[in-house]
């Protein structure tokens, strides 16, 4: 297998570990793809993914699959039990409803705010911004942080006591959150202590 | 089972074509939530889906699950082979990859346009508007369109000869479409013969 990636960034991150909790970090091929330089945008680029976004993961056999979730969905059923998104009808329910909470709320807000409120990537790749959405997302995804607190209550992660993949994408959050300076709240306990364990436990994964 | 829904909204609409495509849709007791009139933004409401919107499936032991994907995804493994989702890791990444395109370039584009760019559900409802973010997601749903055109070249269904998730999300998006009077593009020909398409086997189930 190979992934197309531009490591250190948040969706890439969220295959890194994704990778890394299956064991199957050394069976992949890493090709690095300059986002910072547009590449991700370029016609032959546009050929793996037609939305113009990494990470993707080619198959054996040339097939291009794109989206994270996608890709850890490819992952999780590659080996025996599927352990980062659920085993029975309801763990898969409960997984996929906090993957997607988390996924628009923080991760999708976070990277709304990074695009339209910051100088995101720069002037040519950031053909439309727009301010006032990019401020209005990062107040979603301070609710988000709060609507987790709540969750996080008595637990370790977000569906329980294991590991999954709406904490990967939380993690995900969680980087992009500090790449842009956006602190986790002070009343949010549960959510600064859940992050430092995912921080440790997922950290090996994006340093490899 | 309960459904906490509006019929003849879009995202209701996804779970009610997956009811019937498994043959759940006796099993299944339908609640309306008064949308229009503020019900999904109740403390009790709420207290079913924090996100305030429907539908939701109540299951027999009181768990509430919301996200369409989600309640799909447990429908889809109640019965015998997950023909919705895929039954193979590659047939899952591969529906689960153009799902996710769909939803976020057709369906939340053009739910974004209804929101921000029109009067969407009137003053008291949309607390947040911004018409220029709501006109560039309509930009948005016509380039996932002109994606979908390729897509379908030479095939009925978007991941190949039979439905999946990804053209139930494709329906509710067409559904919303009609309903905000945007039409599918003239040089879209495969697209417009697949919404058909969609619609004759789907419709039975709105109307239930």
């Amino acid at each position: 297998m190979k992934i197309y990636e531009f490591n250190g960034f948040p969706n890439p991150a969220r295959v890194r570990i994704a990778l890394k909790e299956k064991g199957l970090l050394d069976n992949v091929e890493f090709i690095q793809v300059n986002v910072p330089e547009g590449e991700h945008r370029t016609p032959e680029f546009l050929k793996k993914n037609p939305s113009g976004a990494v990470p993707v993961l080619e198959l054996e056999d040339g097939t291009f699959i794109s989206e994270s979730n996608a890709i850890t969905e490819y992952l999780d059923h590659l080996t025996g039990e599927t352990t980062l998104t659920g085993a029975t009808a309801k763990q898969r329910a409960i997984i996929s409803m906090l993957n997607r909470k988390v996924e628009a709320g923080l991760l999708e807000g976070i990277g709304a705010f990074f695009h339209h409120a910051t100088d995101g990537l720069g002037p040519v790749l950031e053909t439309y911004q727009n301010k006032e959405w990019g401020e209005k997302q990062k107040e979603r995804a301070l609710e988000t942080l709060r609507w987790m607190e709540t969750v996080l209550e008595g637990q370790d992660y977000l569906a329980g006591d294991k590991i999954s993949v709406a904490d990967i994408t939380a993690r995900a959050g969680f980087l992009f959150a500090g790449f842009v300076g956006i602190d986790i709240p002070e009343d949010c306990p549960n959510v600064k202590a859940y992050a430092n364990r995912l921080s440790d436990r997922t950290d090996a994964a994006l340093a490899a």
